[in-house]
């Protein structure tokens, strides 16, 4: 199993945009976390789709968030980078092969799909419970804000 | 996220192993799930490596659970097949580009790695929660055990 390494960039991106007093350019938070460009571009049009963050076009153009921090959960941002689908995929092997079970025997999802399900639902569940909000007050914001009112106007969005 | 369809194949192997009254040879899982003999012989030694089946040698030879389906949990076949390792990866974003924290503020682990390695934490607990007996008890461990009592002898484990 493993999760899109854009998820710990996404996530860092927003805590700086939690913290920014006005719009972040995408080329910005790529430098100040010291990632490529263009790959980050990716996964900010990602969190756009989500509804996540916002491009601001303009002179003072970038991206900011679209709510407040505190309504912004982890899961909220792995979901939009990761995807939504499932981590376990179920091929319906209960039907398959000699073992095969007949089809009026299959109309509940396979034991297997549901453990499986549940923990998965354990994890979105632990992830929605930190919020974008809760983990900036663990970082030295002061720093971020120092930085981010730093940002050159007339950088474009995006 | 993605688990590896290794782990779907390798729960439902476990759930007829702990039905059969005797070892149940590789090609015989395979045909019996209808799943690739030589992919699922793979996944068949990730499970002999972790301890959780054994091959048994000679004419009448196949792979038998190492202990009690009540203790072997999905979480221990998922390991097993899908690796140990963390599905998120921390780069130590916090330590790069124009916002790097220094050294002596990253002694413990960023705010964004402790977060997710808490939901997986809750992902691997609620599967250590379910034991392959508790899986069989919901199939048609009958017709398994029909089938598995079927095996035909001579076929070599493994």
């Amino acid at each position: 199993m493993k999760l899109s390494a854009g998820v710990e960039w996404a996530v860092h991106c927003c805590v700086v945009l939690s913290q920014a007093a006005r719009p972040v350019p995408a080329a910005r938070l790529a430098d100040l976390h010291g990632v490529s460009r263009s790959y980050l571009a990716k996964h900010l049009q990602a969190l756009a789709k989500a509804e996540i963050v916002r491009p601001v076009e303009g002179r003072d153009g970038g991206y900011v968030l679209t709510r407040p921090a505190a309504e912004i959960s982890v899961h909220d941002v792995v979901r939009a980078v990761d995807g939504p689908e499932p981590a376990f995929r179920c091929t319906e092997i209960r039907q398959q092969g000699e073992l095969a079970a007949p089809p009026e025997q299959c109309r509940t999802p396979c034991g297997v799909a549901r453990v499986m399900a549940d923990a998965e639902r354990a994890w979105r569940r632990s992830l929605a419970g930190t919020s974008i909000a809760d983990l900036a007050a663990g970082f030295d914001t002061s720093r971020i804000t120092e930085l981010v009112g730093d940002v050159p106007g007339g950088a474009a969005a995006g």
